[in-house]
């Protein structure tokens, strides 16, 4: 796939460039015409010679050279015998514009793509869409784009961010969007031909793309799409997701909307979780988060220490309630910056982090700067957040106000804090005003390019501060990157092993596991059982009875030889009267583990992104409570611990009410080898289950009491 | 206290007006002018004779007539003089913009707010401040009001929202908000004299005010502020709450703001439970939800169940996810309706709510209004979202869009569902724009009229329906609005009755317990153990010993009398050794309960809002996973199940993984008898736990395990 023709190219048509308002074909055409200069720009139309003003072409073969790109911005009847024809002469990328196609959920749909993806196949060309409404690149300035109205004008935008919308509708949100640097726009649509996977590693190493911003409706080829997430990571380029249809009826929406079958929400966080990526789940976060990093970017604060600084009361409660609420940390003053803060607020018994300055109207220039830069120097301060101007749009009676004043609120605020930012050493600074409004655009420009950012209101800004603070932790700590997402598609067929065979299948990759034997009689038994440490524990070996316990298959507590002989008879009578047509392969005589504090380590494979980790506490906890942690395979032992960290049984693990702490390092031990395992079968997995895991005080060790390995056959 | 005159001045004085821009005295002069010709305005400026053209007094004194009301806009130190001076003539009502009071946190401020106090006491006047910026009385049209610049223009604001603030600038936010119908709007500032409770409890009577909307940061006399709301439940009359400072840093934050004490925000939540309010804690949210109830007000839906109706794949998508996050049924559409849909959108396969009708050009009006109509009709459906127009303020290009098109999309869309809205019968709708915007004054205008909000963007939207549907299903249900709130204040010292002390106290009131005997001696303990069913518990009874267990204090599963002697041996042993100088006031002997599912159920009381019934699964649950529930005492039976359905524990009462169903009647029983307990002690109450209280399977009842009882005494 040669992208460079599609997203670079340097000669383009327009097919079905027209004059009709509002048509596909003329916001084509008017935007193509921007390109004109930087690129060479020829229109098709059938019918008429001039389309606002410049000469057309009645089809490809009229033109005197053969384009780079195509934008097909004709119904979806006219797609395939348009590619068609550009195959043939040579064309090697093309963009189609036209719904009607797989994301109609017809058979006759489906059809029409499938003959799309056949042609771009046989011509080796890279296809956009259908669907869509096609890309920005603002970088060499090519507008190959079928929308027009509340779009944004290139000429003025810098380059920072690369756009990628599974939806046209939510690329149009975000490219109106006008205070975000863009380096290029992709709209997607139905991906059939060029996924966004490929798009992606094609921008990534373009060093005038600083960020990617993704909506996210689903991911076709999720190992790729995670190499992506690691070459970011890599990059130090941060990545916002908005992963939308998550929810069920959302799934729904989605699917019936691109044809995507999503992973869960809880996959897609943990992917996330390993790659630095901020996950959100609505538009305003989305434009919030792009709108945070792309202004950082060239100072990015070096840890998640926040301090605010507030112009009222109310507005300093509600600051230190968003932030506990949305996990935005707000460390105390060092007591040198308070001492300081005392002598520049005279009034203030005792300034604290949130600072509220009060409503001042006397210096604000001086008591903001010194303000600032008191903060600013305190060493448990990275990053500083002012609510104390909007920044809106000023509306009739602020024009009066600033007259009174001979300077507006605005500018009153602005200018301490811009030049503040100025001074060498001195923290990034982000505003969040209280309320939504249009913010005044020469503000936010100014701000904007003394790297602070205004966000969109209060209760979107500090969920969006919240993730920015995660991601500013991430960013100091050694990550896991490698990925273990499926390099081929799995068998259909499910294999379940038995108990024995998953427990010597994981003993072989180093998991410690009882001292274990499947026997056929009781002669073997008692040899068996004489080498074992007692007490024993008796169970059914029978790939037909599932719930052993139901069925009368397990004993346990067996200490003497009487007892093993007469759990032997028991176990069989009642496994037969249970089930009589069960095929029983044997009795699984093991090593019963001393109880410990019960945990439940497992694995799922995900099918685009491949064995995902989970951990929690055993029996109901994980059940009703909901109480477990999801991360992709491989992982390191810090990130393990980290996993068990995040649960609410910690508590009970770090030894609660006056309990032994648990042996934490050898239960992160056996959940990094089975990510390892996982990893390593990453083709053949289906999913993997020890529960319970028993784990002792520290120092003891942990028991896996019970294994399931689940594969995939073929 | 005589309100009448405060809120409702026919005469009232400016004291300070000035000329000064910016000052108080200046926009208290500027606003009060704006009363003129309804009610009779004075000027006291002790130096100018004129200030804005409108001849100016030198004191109060030299006034033709006493005012019904003053409004302070002078420094400090000058108040408590002005006061006490318009005490002496008669005046029943002052408002004190000046701060510098109390909420400096200095003893000095302290005192000169006592001062105030003292004056308004002596003299019987209404004093509202210090530290506030005033009240706007839009029924009667007086605005004393010492703020400018964004403020409303009451002449074009309709009555309807009672606004309180506990904050000078959140007030602003929320009067600066165009398009909300305003009654009144009280800046309290420090309340040290007229409090919120006694605005509330006169301006709910009022016919216009159709709902009330506080930023809260506590509250001074919670029986009060708890019939405010029971009243306005009765009235149907929504209340929106902002309670801020509810986090640990948000509390100090708003602590040495108003100097108020908060309840914690899980009592304040329990209390807006009972009553219907809905609890926000972002001013974006306060808004959107001032908005969608006072622009519903006549209309009001008339349950939870809510459509959507988008114009893209992607907007559906989000606003499945968004509605699934925050509790917005989208329950399916009626079979009839899916039919009738097909129709109306002919490419549509199976419309689904949410419904995506996609970017249609052409019949724009006419598939909205079928579609609104037919939704509408739908027996499923009770409002309907639509998030296919922002309604922003134009911009150049949608300007020029609109003359490409004739009309603009706001347009476009905006017809129809005004005219739906007109027809009788039709479900209120709302709009939930993406992202944040400046709206269309216009636009939003004439939605407004026709009773349709525009909220500010799709996370605080979807965020604030999910609160407003809980409060569309309370309004369907019946509950019990008395409250239990403290009638005079407790005694300081702390009196823990014995676990058996608790019991006997408990039985009295119609609570289930075991039977029960404190012993002296191994006769007595032989004599009632002889009548009590096997096993039997016995436990250490000391005031001294808190942890029983620990002590070795408690013996179980005991049977025959040998057992019995041994356990009283053993356990004053034991407790003397591990305790020597513990005072033993004998042994507890008991019936032991048979293992249930292990609930806890209790009560905290509150000091503002008195006794909150606590339920939860006993031990880690409720301690690691926080699963408990809270609600104010007294409660009704259903109550109290709603409350245990609130649960995540609440699978395993109903039966889990075959295990039978609990009785949940007797459970629910518990809890209301010891609602009633605690209602009937709520002066003397400090706290109670029964924990653990054992459930059995349905009709099987509950054994109450263990018991304390904690009062307060004189």
């Amino acid at each position: 796939m040669n992208l460079e023709k599609l997203i670079k190219p340097k000669v383009a048509a327009v097919i079905g460039a027209n004059e009709r308002a509002g048509s596909f074909g003329n916001y084509s055409a008017v935007n193509a015409l921007q390109n004109e200069g930087r690129i060479q720009i020829y229109f098709i139309n059938t019918k008429t010679p001039v389309v606002l003003g410049k000469k057309t072409y009645p089809n490809l073969s009229a033109l005197p050279e053969v384009p780079d790109c195509i934008l097909i911005a004709t119904p979806a009847k006219t797609c395939a015998p348009l590619l068609e024809e550009a195959g043939k002469l040579g064309v090697k990328a093309a963009i189609i514009e036209a719904a009607g196609f797989s994301e109609e959920g017809t058979e006759e749909g489906k059809r029409a793509e499938e003959e799309l993806r056949v042609i771009a196949e046989k011509y080796d060309m890279s296809v956009m869409g259908p669907n869509c409404i096609g890309l920005v690149n603002n970088i060499d300035k090519v507008k190959l784009w079928g929308m027009g109205g509340t779009e944004f004008d290139m000429s003025v935008r810098k380059t920072g961010v690369a756009y990628f919308a599974q939806s046209g509708t939510m690329s149009i949100h975000a490219v109106s969007c006008p205070y975000i640097d863009v380096s290029y726009v992709f709209s997607m649509g139905n991906s059939t031909m060029v996924m966004i996977e490929d798009i992606m590693e094609y921008v990534l190493e373009e060093p005038e793309v600083r960020m990617l911003a993704i909506y996210l409706e689903g991911v076709r080829d999720g190992r790729r799409f995670m190499e992506c997430l690691k070459r970011a990571a890599e990059l130090g380029k941060p990545v916002v997701i908005h992963a939308a249809g998550m929810s069920q009826k959302g799934a729904v929406a989605a699917a019936s909307h691109t044809g995507n079958l999503a992973s869960s929400r809880s996959v897609y966080q943990a992917v996330c979780n390993k790659y630095g990526v901020i996950l959100v789940e609505s538009i305003d976060e989305f434009l919030c988060a792009v709108n945070v990093l792309s202004t950082w970017i060239d100072r990015m604060p070096k840890g998640a220490n926040i301090s605010a600084v507030n112009g009222s009361g109310g507005e300093n409660a509600v600051c230190a309630d968003l932030s506990e609420l949305y996990g935005v940390p707000l460390p105390d003053f060092h007591p040198e910056t308070v001492k300081k803060l005392k002598e520049i607020l005279p009034g203030f018994a005792n300034p604290r982090n949130p600072l509220d300055i009060t409503a001042i109207t006397d210096s604000v220039y001086d008591v903001m700067i010194k303000t600032l830069e008191t903060i600013g120097d305190d060493p448990n301060v990275d990053a500083v957040i002012c609510s104390i101007a909007s920044f809106a749009e000023p509306n009739a009676k602020d024009r009066e106000q600033a007259k009174i004043f001979g300077e507006s609120l605005n500018e009153r605020y602005a200018a301490p804090m811009i030049e503040y930012a100025k001074r060498p050493g001195s923290v990034p600074l982000m505003v969040i005003p209280m309320t939504e409004d249009r913010r005044d655009a020469v503000w936010r420009g100014r701000l904007r390019e003394a790297g602070i950012p205004i966000l969109a209101n209060s209760l979107a800004g500090y969920k969006v501060l919240g993730k920015v603070c995660k991601y500013l932790e991430y960013r100091k700590r050694v990550h896991t990157l490698e990925n273990a997402a499926p390099l081929k598609r799995h068998g259909e067929r499910i294999l379940s092993l038995s108990e024995y065979a998953s427990k010597i299948e994981l003993s072989d990759v180093g998991l410690p596991m009882p001292k274990q034997a499947v026997v056929k009689d009781k002669e073997e038994l008692l040899k068996k059982a004489a080498e074992m440490k007692r007490p024993l524990a008796l169970k059914v070996s029978s790939p037909d009875i599932l719930h052993k316990t139901e069925a009368g298959g397990v004993k346990l507590n067996i200490y003497s030889d009487e007892e093993t002989d007469a759990a032997f008879d028991q176990i069989l009578a009642s496994c037969r009267a249970y089930r009589p047509d069960a095929k029983i392969e044997g009795i699984l005589v093991q090593e019963q583990a001393p109880k410990g504090v019960e945990m439940m380590i497992g694995i799922t494979c995900d099918r685009h992104f491949g064995p995902m980790l989970l951990a929690g506490m055993g029996g109901v906890f994980v059940e009703v409570f909901k109480d477990a942690a999801m991360y992709p395979c491989p992982l390191s032992k810090q990130e393990a611990e980290d996993m068990l960290r995040s649960l609410k049984a910690y508590k009970l693990l770090r030894g609660y009410r006056g309990s032994e702490p648990c042996d934490i390092d050898a239960l992160t031990d056996i959940m990094v080898k089975i990510s390892q395992y996982a990893m390593s079968r990453r083709d053949e997995l289906k999913e993997l289950d020890l529960n319970p895991v028993f784990v002792y005080p520290e120092g003891k060790g942990v028991s896996i009491v019970d294994a399931l390995v689940v594969k995939y056959g073929d």
